[in-house]
């Protein structure tokens, strides 16, 4: 009996996928970028069929590739040929919000903004958010430590787990469902999972903390100095502004691009050195103790506040359309990279530099998570220089003490740059506990540790 | 050449303790319970030394057991006889605070309130705090996972990190000390080691998140008709106090035992069926809007708030005074447990018949932190019973879906137990863990794994 017969027997004839045209959907990410040629694709409906699949496959001994909402940008979920992609999405069960303890259990399939919705009817809110909510899937999430604008405020996917369900290799099954916030009782699994992307096990059910759901928000661009300006700004209206949740970076180059492709108008009669887009949400209306803070501040240039929706919206739109505005100008090479805040200011005034020192012709435009020192660097007119250019920026993020992968993970895409962002030991830690837990290596391979040991 | 003279050269001389009234103070814990006898002690003065000290005692077979401030509750750090006992206190420096990023890094061997006096000059503030301050080491808060009385708003331990120095059980390095909030670059080692109770490697350095240095704060004492009363409470507070921090609970058991033993006046005119100790720190005075929420309150009994440093301090002191007066009354059965907080109302009432069918004399007193459904569970005049009342309590606790070990630690104490919150497949992924990163079982062994399997 073929492997694929024996996966249809657990997941019925409707979720066993093999015709190539349906195939095709799952099997390329949404960039274009990563593909791969799946034998099958699965979709099981619950944790035990999930605990069946991978059961199979590892007597099989083939390959499985775990996706959720295929959002991601790193070919973290695109298959190695030949593996059997298994698709988390019909784990899409949203259980009551549980709202004594703060917390909702919803299946690994669930998009963010179903869960949204759900929890937001109930009064509440999910602390981590970003732009793919309508496709990406809280598993998927989970699985590479989704980051976002609200890190600031909430931290990143991980600080918002209360628990987990995941089938490990061996298709035995790890339950952590009782939300406990102090549980010392050993290793913190559901933690370790998180980030692994799908190659520790298959996380299948998670456990979210909540937060109350803060309406009265008020928005503002502030035009700085510069980088260090801007950081100085933001320690400022930290210290003074509990309510403070976003503070986004960007810069007259992508400002431009902006305005020339959209149909926003100036924000300011005249352009600045840095643009610096803060956001307070509260219970009750943080738009006068935000202008507070914005008077006190030294040194501004110029700034603009708004507090009704639209408003904020537009002001939320100078940096929410850089994307769009940076792929109309030309394909882009992109990088997700962090340094030190302390090293913030040094590495934004030497980054163009060092790009063009790898391709003469380049146009660099950064935007991105200032709390973080979380840089979106997209290069134009130098595709053919890819790789010269993302091993210069690599590693000058390196020198710097850097992360290679901020908060997109490190997928198939940034696994050779692995080592420039953890040593040869961390490495080695790594390379045992996936040997621990995946001793055949049947959980994602290609992702994440890069097939040759780093140099 | 001996191991103590091995260790003895890269220590030097005056820190490697052979002499036996030496040892004697490394060797049993403070509460008397545990107790071992070490072939020595060694203090190493930095990473590079523990890390050439573990390799020494790698290659002469010797187990190690680490300590800090020795102020854990579960024997995790007394040591097994014949081992070698590494203590962490001379790692004790602490680097400039870092006011832009809001970290810190801190020797694992510096005390919680050293690092506090630190951090408190720069204007900032950690994020977890209890009464072991001046002997606790962070090194040992970030071992097991410290929690405390600031756990509602800033987590425990877990969640104050931003990385971390470890070394091994082959004397490799980790080395993670960027402090980047967003890193996605593999797996959370520093949250794995986090909680590890010393079983996986020994953290010698860490980099420490930063809160804000509230200095105003309002304290209120609220008489309730019970548990599911305080938890209502606790919702209506925690939804309109953002500034709210620590949520306690206690009963008249347990206040009547504070009042006998020492000389505070009863804060109430008469007793009541519970009483939630509230306390909110904020930037601006929050006595106002405590005073507003709690006049919001349906169904409350009594209640008395203070905004000064003396008035607040009286009212922590019936929950503070509960350890004293219960041992004043003799030697307790101490337990820490968490239970769902859906559940704890039903478990708080049936407790006390859960321990008399144990013990038939006994008397429990409970007391805890609301909001993680955290008891502490004191059971007086049945010393002669506490194995059959830690099982009977234990048992009940995992009937609820909770957790044997809240905030404490699994330690020596409860690793009979630990698969009364974890199942066969969690404690077999953590053995599998536990073999990759210290196959010989070099590092705390008899602690946080059971020697023998679960049932």
């Amino acid at each position: 009996v073929s492997l694929e017969s024996r996966l249809r027997s657990i997941v019925g004839g409707a979720h066993l996928i093999v015709e190539r045209d349906v195939l095709a959907t799952y099997q390329r990410d949404w960039t274009g970028r990563f593909h791969g040629e799946a034998r099958c694709v699965v979709r099981p409906a619950d944790t035990e069929q999930v605990a069946s699949v991978v059961r199979e496959c590892a007597a099989a001994g083939v390959a499985l590739c775990i996706q959720g909402g295929n959002t991601g940008l790193v070919g973290g979920s695109t298959p190695m040929d030949g593996s059997v992609l298994l698709s988390t999405r019909r784990l899409d069960v949203v259980g009551d919000v549980d709202s004594v303890a703060w917390q909702v259990t919803a299946g690994a399939g669930v998009t963010l903004a179903g869960m949204q919705r759900r929890v937001r009817a109930a009064g509440l809110d999910f602390g981590v958010d970003f732009a793919a909510r309508d496709s990406c899937t809280v598993g998927g999430m989970a699985a590479t430590n989704a980051g976002g604008e609200r890190v600031l405020r909430y931290g990143a996917t991980r600080a918002q787990l209360a628990g987990a369900v995941a089938v490990l290799a061996d298709g035995s099954v790890l339950t952590r469902m009782s939300g406990l916030p102090k549980d010392n009782c050993g290793y913190d699994l559901t933690g370790l999972l998180c980030g692994s992307e799908g190659t520790l096990g298959v996380i299948t059910e998670l456990r979210l903390r909540l937060v109350p759901l803060l309406r009265a928000r008020a928005v503002a661009l502030l035009a700085v100095d510069g980088t260090a300006a801007a950081l100085d700004a933001l320690r400022a209206l930290r210290e003074s502004l509990p309510a403070l949740e976003a503070a986004e970076l960007f810069f007259p180059a992508g400002l431009d691009l902006v305005l020339r492709h959209g149909d926003l108008p100036a924000p300011f009669p005249e352009p600045h050195p840095a643009y610096l887009l803060v956001e307070c949400a509260d219970l009750s209306d943080p738009a006068e103790p935000l202008l507070d803070a914005i008077a006190q501040l030294p040194g501004l240039r110029d700034a603009t506040t708004s507090a009704d929706a639209s408003g904020r919206r537009k002001l939320w739109a100078y940096r929410e359309q850089h994307t769009e505005a940076i792929s109309a100008e030309g394909t882009p090479v992109k990088l997700d990279v962090a340094v030190p805040v302390s090293r913030l200011a040094g590495f934004v005034a030497g980054l163009p530099g060092t790009v063009l020192q790898a391709a003469p012709t380049a146009r660099t435009v950064l935007f991105g998570h200032l709390a973080e020192g979380n840089l979106h660097v997209n290069v134009l007119d130098a595709l053919d220089c890819a790789d010269a250019i993302t091993e210069a920026v690599l590693t000058s993020v390196a020198r710097e003490g850097g992360s290679v992968s901020a908060e997109h993970g490190v997928g198939r895409s940034k696994a050779r740059w692995l080592h420039l962002s953890r040593s040869a030991a961390e490495v080695a830690a790594m390379r045992a506990l996936k040997r621990a837990l995946d001793p055949a290596g049947l959980l994602n391979p290609g992702v994440l540790l890069p097939d040759v040991q780093p140099s």
